[in-house]
């Protein structure tokens, strides 16, 4: 089974959200204590899915707001000379600082990381600065879950989903809940269930349905129940090792098991799943093969030191899945 | 043309919203620097339309949050004693007090009001106190804009909007516009689209529309149009002296003038017409005739001194209905 | 004993801090739920000693912010038409709104004060709006503790202090203390002491003290001589009906007796009490005086509606005072 | 000219504010768009005096509030092991950050600072977690200007102000001023006029001075003239390569020049300046060479990559006097 996308589209794909700083410990399976120095990547959920799919070819653009200082014009050359469109990247004016994100590796089932989100510039995008000029121009509009947590971002990511119904232009909702931005896990289940609700393509983990749900604990088939009476057609619910699962509105039920690799740390899973499944459906692949260009990217990212610098080339990702088949 | 509603539901209409205090000028025609006393009274749209309408006769709910103090007292009383069922009001226990306006009428064309809104007790109902058992009992959800202006409100009132349309109760959408809440005209656009669009009836002046559509200056057929490729079925305009509109999905379209009067004060129209038109429409009257049956009662609320102890009884509408007739 | 002044300056007191509005339940021996009108009057501490000195016929100056509505135009006319000098009261241009306090009168013994203080106006009066030219112009300056309850009011008394210091202004601090606008009795205890340590005269109820003493509960000699050790030279502690003391650095202490009256409300006591305190020692009369003429103006103030508009002419604090000799 | 200490005291000196994260770029004379890496030390003005003043011999203490998170846990440590008595710093439990100070040395001359201070754990120092038992023991309370930009910081740092002069602990005012944390610079100079004034020791910059005052633009005259009006009984104003000035109650001036060396930045500067000249007066040095303790301090410090990590012995420092002489 194929995924029929608007193919007079510019755009494959265009992200919205946040872009920010990630600062990973030189120094592996050490406390972050006793870490003396860090090294700078670009990260964040849409920002590292936008820069995925753009190595793998796609033609992505974005839109988000940066700070105007030395992190938020290296995020926006490192984004540009990733392939990614920031032509809609608007600069923050009124002093808000980049996301950061440090992470610690003390092994690889024991990763944390230590956030920086109080007044992030992402968080101050405003309704006004999302163009309904663009976002018709694209096949897809991939909408991460933060950026609904706080307004004025909430608003233009509502804006956002809005001019892409009107304009056939699919919803991708990759659910990424951070705790950390939120007031309420309530609040959370609000917003969620709104989204999600209108969107196309729903994309998360079985813990981060359970938040859209307000902690209902249902099974996948309640899940996809309640989504398919909406606007959704396509739900991806990933397990961890265990695999991730596709429900078509159809009926149909896809799986892929996970890739097994040596894993350095678990960051940056889910944004390469996204951008590679992603990238899959756009080409015309099977729902199926999507799912496995997901897991090996997957696979690939975790066993390198950063995220969105080891977005892999889509050989890399065929290989692996020839490799293993 | 008549509009159908759920019959087997306890409640006629539950209302979602804000209820504070209105003090009204003792002096008439005096600027408020020179009025030394003030009549209490209670006020809020939401509140005023399910006291109008149980005075009317309806079976009415109340969800919202009232401050602990003597004010929120006076309130919740008055709403009991006026019919409406207040089990499901909620006290504030944090210290936010009860939203007041002083009203100043220099002139019949000249009101003012002097709002003080921070941080009151209504604007903190949570998503968590809005019971699913108890919408699922009503006929109609009443929804008031100005409950969108602020989170926690915000999502609580989204919360029961999600909840109506999941248990077949009707969402009328009383856009109620107070710029005052809000921050931003934008973001006000953001939240009425996305409540008109699930909204089965949508109650509002043509200047309220417009801030709908983020100020577009659309004619009532572009905003019927695009209301009615969602959800609503049936779309309520008001011209002020001008007369009203009401505009069903099939295609009619159903108008009402205003009934002349000597006005007092503008204040409490929207309300005393809102609480009448539902009160019709409950009571299978034509839409021709709720519209008449609004009119009428703004007509008799805006000649007396307050908005909610004005409200008039069924028979006051109907006398005055039959005597211009 | 008599208090000596500089007597070449113009004014005989600037009151610095708030303005507000009392809203009176215009009936007595009633709670406030059945009260159903309330009359105006203008309310807060220096307000009131600044009417109630001008009223005695001091030259009075007032430092402060309104807001720029109806209510912040009836108190400046208020004020002027009493005799204040209102030059140097400036105008909010934020949006700010006046303080409110409804009063509620159950009986002699039980009045309560529902207050709004959300963001008011008076405590937005930043340094830069105070006048050093003005403050040096008076014999003494009138310190409310209230204003330094939030930023930038708190800042704008602190520079004011400085410069009454600077120009040889007595600063006279009420401690006026309500918890209700601070963030903690640990940080009003910080404030309270550092005034108190740079002022001249401090005035307040035993309680207040406590406050300013960070509840510890001392004796009136520990408390005066630890206010010895700074610039303090008279203190005036207040213990209600049991009269109130007056200690000099010289080691004198005066003592005079409340006056019995018909009491309708305790609102109003204190502001009354200073504003007579201070007629007399600007007029050369002794401290124990003073004292006689505080405590009779209390007296008349508690018997009556308001607090500020009941303020006595000197001829009714003599009559009295002669009355009960 | 020797500056008397209480020698009575348990500790030389304890020092009161923030403690934070400085991550120096890795890379030299390179904006920092282009660095990859950054090296983490220790950083905030008191904290860096406190690990200077330490590493010379000085029996130091430190008061200040810490994040609970690794960055929280390092800071601790490092401070524990350079010597500094941590039994009073306190471990916030609000979820407040570490502040970051990216550096970029883009040249000697070009050196900015990237900072991270939005609620910041430091800031959030309450009055109630100063020790008055703790304070008593102490020679010195060194007290830092960013402590005083914001509340609950500010109060518990008046509150520390308040018990040093009660107890015969000389205060020393470092002004530290930057602009980031303040909401004014009126509001800076409220406060920093408020605790220079009731200071022993005040050091600063001219610049730093000027804040003090509003920005009147005095000459160091005027402002010792002003500061010996009150408390202060030794004033350091630092001219940056043109050297510093001591100016002392009595009349005397004293004056030293800067060491020529080669610059690699100038943070810490007046950091390490600040600990030698403070364990140079404890250990009965006389003023001017203390002022050259100070500069031979700042010489070398500019000359290495950190500013804690870098603070020198008191030999070297010695020998860089001696070699120059």
């Amino acid at each position: 089974m194929n995924y029929t996308l608007n193919t007079e589209k510019e755009f494959d794909l265009i992200a919205i959200g946040r872009a920010c700083i990630d600062l990973n410990a030189n120094e592996y399976n050490c406390p972050m204590e006793e870490t003396m120095s860090f090294t700078k990547y670009v990260g964040g959920s849409p920002a590292n899915i936008a820069i995925g799919s753009a190595k793998l070819g796609l033609n992505v653009g974005f839109i988000g707001k940066l700070a105007d200082d030395q992190h938020g014009r290296f995020i926006e050359q490192y984004m540009r000379e990733a392939g990614v469109d920031t032509t809609n990247i608007v600069i923050d004016q009124e002093g808000h600082k980049t996301g950061l994100a440090f992470t610690e590796i003390k092994s690889p089932e024991e990763c944390s990381i230590l956030m920086y989100r109080d007044n992030v510039a992402d968080l101050y995008l405003a309704p006004s600065e999302v163009s309904e000029e663009y976002i018709q121009k694209s096949k897809i509009l991939l909408v991460s879950g933060t950026a609904l947590s706080k307004s004025p971002s909430r608003e233009a990511v509502l804006k956002a989903v809005n001019l892409a119904k009107k304009h056939d232009v699919k919803v991708v909702f990759e659910l990424d809940y951070r705790p950390y931005s939120w007031n309420s896990a309530e609040e959370s289940a609000v917003y969620y269930s709104l989204v999600a609700e209108q969107s196309d393509i729903v994309i998360g983990t079985r813990d981060e349905y359970d938040v859209m749900e307000n902690n209902k604990k249902s099974t996948n088939k309640q899940t996809t129940s309640y989504l398919f009476k909406h606007s959704a057609n396509l739900v991806v619910i990933k397990h961890g090792v265990e695999g991730s699962y596709a429900y078509a509105k159809s009926g149909e039920v896809f799986s892929a098991q996970a890739y097994k690799t040596q894993v350095l740390k678990t960051f940056g899973a889910g944004d390469s799943y996204a951008s590679a499944f992603l990238y899959a459906l756009v080409n015309g692949l099977s729902i199926e093969n999507a799912l496995k260009f997901g897991s090996a990217s997957a696979s690939i990212v975790v066993s390198k030191h950063s995220s969105s610098e080891a977005m892999p080339a889509a050989e890399e990702i065929e290989q692996l899945i020839a490799e293993r088949a």
